[in-house]
């Protein structure tokens, strides 16, 4: 039997390509979701639609939920400049499950040590873009009272935290769920981790849940994770942190993951509108090579960035998404009109969430100086 | 031909035997140091008794010291709640070195990063050792004025230089110095490049010749650094840092290295000046097996740990180091009153020291409290 060498790592610093989110379940031991869903209250986008299609001990944090205790939603972002619709994903489930319970509290790691490592942009500079970014996260509803935004290259606690860990694991350890990598992707790996497991140190209330959501291409850091939480749990109690996955946008440009690296295949929340229905309607889509054709067989919404558009970001509501999709497929709605309908939701969107990003800048500039007291000011 | 596989490199985290010096010159490019010894104004015990045996580029410190230009000498300690005779071996060097301009910083880190991840001791336990340790030095003779002592816990810029080196690095570059090792001692010969490094960066006056004191068996950790300063000197504007090598002293149970592992292979400077006595009288020794053979082929004061008492440390001056040797040599002196005579220098030098230190522990509060302040106001 032939073994399928390629695939069978996931590798969080690719422009992964992940077609069979099913193997995750069986391969990576990350489980299903749809059992769950009863235990919510309410559902969120992702939920309803699908987009988040697995998880690691969510149960703990509906566990939570329930019996109102404390739990974290630990995230973070690597301060470019810009807010991309990956970063989106990611921070609509942060608020999400913030809107849960009162008694969640939101870690926002602002990763400039990163910034700088890998894209040469100075501490002054992350420091600026940490203002428009958590700018957008407030924007995107987070509550700031209930929200610690920190920066990486300040918080002494996660570096103290990567160096304990770098003595517990061994290289092994990292090379079989990483690959032999060079050390500087190790470190950060250690880093995320030490972001991670903050979250659960005496100083922040001691051990508790705590939930990372993530793209299905992040679960390694996960392992790592929750590998290091059993392994220092008599020291400091760690519980495994829980995850969601969400799936992974399709590139307007048809390639399996929207990259930064390639500005076309997607767009930023902070981008010219008119720009961005651009390259919307200069999208690749699921069509049928004519339009006898589609109406014939109907068009492939699933092989569909547009259709992933509508469903993960910009649909008006779940029924609005059952109805493109219904319509595509059934050869009812064809790709230029349903470009032009998504290019025209995309402008609107942006245009409304700049507006709010502006009028919440003073907001994020004080929720990161308020932070930046608190932190130092606790105790070690 | 057969090639000597062990000992082609030089272990730091080892319990390291060195047998000849002359090949880590050839070897390593580790210089000889007498041809500079002409351009010293004066000479300290470990440069006129041939204990400081090596160097890479000390000719740019003695630049700056004639030309009374800014440097730096670095160095730093585990706190472990002792100060050995190694520790004091660098601080000698630190001291000396101070005194040489009065443009001389000196750096020492307080690794308690290090401490805590080997040695399970918390982060204030470790600060309440700096202070012993730091009254050590003074005690020793450092100027308070001119020292800038640090918590690695505490300081971040140490660990965004680990970072950025990192990312810089190769595995093979790592293997290569240092052999294939855990990753936490990799990312811990980082962070010393951090350390060493740091006193070049703008908020500390910028890129300045820095000479860091060490026993020979740390010279992979100054390799790495001087190609880390190279990679980085477009960025940083680093020089590559100098260093000096000293011998390391014999065990006093007759091994090559004395080691924290074994009490009765050395005693520390905080250690009841009778127990080091004792030590002292039990030693190993490079006596004859009889008397007669002794006086007859004289002894081996170049094997000898207690002949290493007199001349790294405890001797009155050259001179008495010279006729403790001629006399050894010369089977005019046993090893009964050899031994004697130092355990008596031993115990008067203890009792004075630990006088002096503790008479020192307030200014040594107040140092790394003022540098604690000084380095926490200063611009990122």
């Amino acid at each position: 039997m032939e073994r399928e060498e390629e695939g069978q790592r996931l590798d969080p610093w690719g422009s992964g390509v992940i077609k069979d989110y099913g193997r995750l379940q069986s391969e990576f031991g990350i489980e299903g979701i749809d059992r769950l869903l009863p235990r919510f209250k309410k559902l969120s986008p992702h939920l309803s639609r699908g987009i988040d299609f697995g998880q690691r001990d969510l149960g703990r944090i509906l566990d939570a939920v329930d019996s109102n205790k404390p739990f974290a939603v630990m995230s973070g972002i690597k301060p470019e400049g810009t807010f991309h619709l990956g970063n989106k994903m990611t921070a609509d489930d942060m608020v999400f499950f913030q809107s849960l319970s009162r008694k969640t509290t939101v870690f926002y790691a602002i990763a400039d040590v990163e910034a700088y490592c890998d894209n040469g942009i100075s501490f002054q500079e992350s420091s600026k873009m940490a203002v428009q970014n958590v700018a957008d996260i407030l924007a995107l509803g987070l509550d700031p009272e209930r929200t610690v935004a920190y920066m990486q290259s300040e918080e002494m606690r996660v570096m103290r935290l990567m160096t304990i860990f770098s003595r517990g694991i061994t290289n092994n350890m990292l090379r079989a769920i990483y690959g032999e990598r060079p050390i500087g992707l190790y470190i950060s790996a250690l880093i995320q981790a030490g972001d991670i497991l903050m979250p659960q140190l005496q100083e922040f209330g001691g051990p508790k849940p705590v939930l990372v959501p993530v793209g299905a291409d992040q679960d390694p850091h996960i392992r790592l994770t929750r590998d290091l939480a059993a392994r220092y749990h008599d020291e400091f109690g760690f519980i495994p942190p829980s995850s969601i996955y969400h799936r992974l946008e399709m590139a307007l440009t048809g390639g399996f993951k929207m990259s930064k690296r390639d500005p076309s295949s997607g767009f930023t929340l902070d981008e010219d509108p008119r720009s961005a229905a651009k390259k919307v309607l200069a999208a690749f889509t699921g069509g049928r090579a004519t339009v006898e054709e589609q109406r014939r067989l109907g068009a492939e919404a699933d092989k569909c960035p547009v259709y992933d558009l509508y469903r993960f970001h910009f649909a008006i509501d779940d029924e609005h998404v059952q109805r493109v999709y219904d319509e595509c497929t059934g050869g009812i709605r064809l790709c230029g009109e349903c470009k032009q309908e998504a290019a025209a939701l995309v402008k609107k969107y942006l245009e409304a969430h700049q507006k709010k990003r502006v009028s919440l800048l003073g907001d994020a500039r004080e929720l990161l100086t308020k932070n930046k007291r608190y932190l130092a000011s606790i105790g070690e």
